[in-house]
């Protein structure tokens, strides 16, 4: 937690003041260890960064006195879009893409992608919530990124892939394409990523068929986690 | 597991018949379920990469009959040179760059690294071998990383560092550095990365006057993962 979200509910009525009593009391009590005067890093969702001046602190609650004069970073310039994932690697791509600045996420279905998967809470809008979170305090981001779940493939790609990816230059990424993955392309693009497994041809047909480029990243197979975090920083 | 990696102590003397009976034969009867005559993909640790054909499987053996016709990757031309890690976070560090393609694992110490750290089991030879096999087994790859251990930051860089970056571009990550990390170096690169909380400016001045350039990936603090795997796919 490298940024102390806050929302409007914590501040004391009309005033500048926070009054905060949950997992984040207990964060700051156990990592930060603060002392009356000492500032932290705080930010609105969705809003200013800045600090915030403790004025009282025990086990109960802490207050603080903020000032929000900063901006948040400005977005990264990517559209992710990826199949769904094993719940629990779900969660971590969330938050670490979240913490990278990618503000719009697709989670698409793909042959490879086992059914069970769909039926998991990590989909659970709180749940993506609270990952979401995790990586705007991990990354020192306040603006929420937009989360769409498109569970149906091919009206998915048909019906709303050619607006999503307008202004952006598309790449999918596929282990077997013949052209490497470029750098620093300079303008805002979309990537999609596959299950593990990979995008089967037909996927990957459809992909190129609305416009992207298929690209490799060698001849080793990454983890989803690895690929996406490699593929966004070499392109973005 | 998307390569199944063989020890010499696999093959029946005189053969190229293989005979596995451990973790391995689980993950084929559990993953690939496959039956006489199809082929899994193998490599020879530190060796050749090819298929094993099975001849036979239950419950207690595999066997297979292994033609080794290729050779593996080519080795990531990067150094990577880390701070010790929370246990866990370790873990799934070397089993990502393993899987990467990096060569040559230098963990050292750093003032931010929690002392506790360097009494974990992940540090056991043993323990290490196996990460590093199961990055191997993901990136389909047969050569292990060499991991030296450093736990003095000092005499590290001071007499072993130098050696270390000949013919290599050295990078520090830095998230107070001026420069923003380059993409697609085209030559060797030794990549320096802190803990959580990274280098302090002591280190980093140690690592500037020992050569390397300090680089930030942009306002975020990102997890070491994400920063690892993303400098590096930016680098090289």
């Amino acid at each position: 937690m490298n940024l102390i979200i806050l929302f409007k509910s914590d501040f004391i009525e009309g005033t500048k003041r926070v009054r905060i009593r949950d997992h984040r009391l207990t964060h700051i009590l156990e990592v930060n260890r603060p002392s009356v005067g000492d500032e932290l890093r705080v930010g609105l969702i969705n809003g200013n960064i800045g600090g915030g001046r403790i004025t009282l602190i025990n086990e109960k609650r802490v207050e603080m006195d903020v000032v929000l004069d900063r901006e948040p970073p400005a977005p990264l310039q990517c559209t992710l879009v990826t199949a769904m994932m094993r719940p629990r690697v779900f969660k971590r791509v969330i938050i670490q893409v979240s913490a990278m600045g990618i503000k719009r996420i697709i989670i698409i279905n793909s042959y490879r992608v086992e059914k069970s998967f769909w039926k998991s809470p990590v989909l659970k809008t709180d749940n993506l919530n609270k990952y979401l979170i995790m990586g705007l305090e991990q990354g020192q981001d306040t603006i929420v990124p937009e989360v769409l779940i498109r569970p149906l493939f091919k009206p998915f790609v048909e019906d709303e892939l050619p607006d999503i990816i307008k202004g952006t230059i598309p790449f999918v990424a596929h282990p077997y394409a013949s052209e490497k993955c470029p750098y620093n392309i300079g303008k805002p693009v979309t990537l999609a990523v596959g299950p593990e497994g990979g995008f089967i041809p037909y996927e990957v047909k459809k992909l190129v068929e609305c416009g992207f480029t298929a690209v490799h990243m060698g001849e080793r197979t990454l983890h989803v986690e690895s690929a996406i975090s490699g593929l966004v920083s070499r392109l973005v």
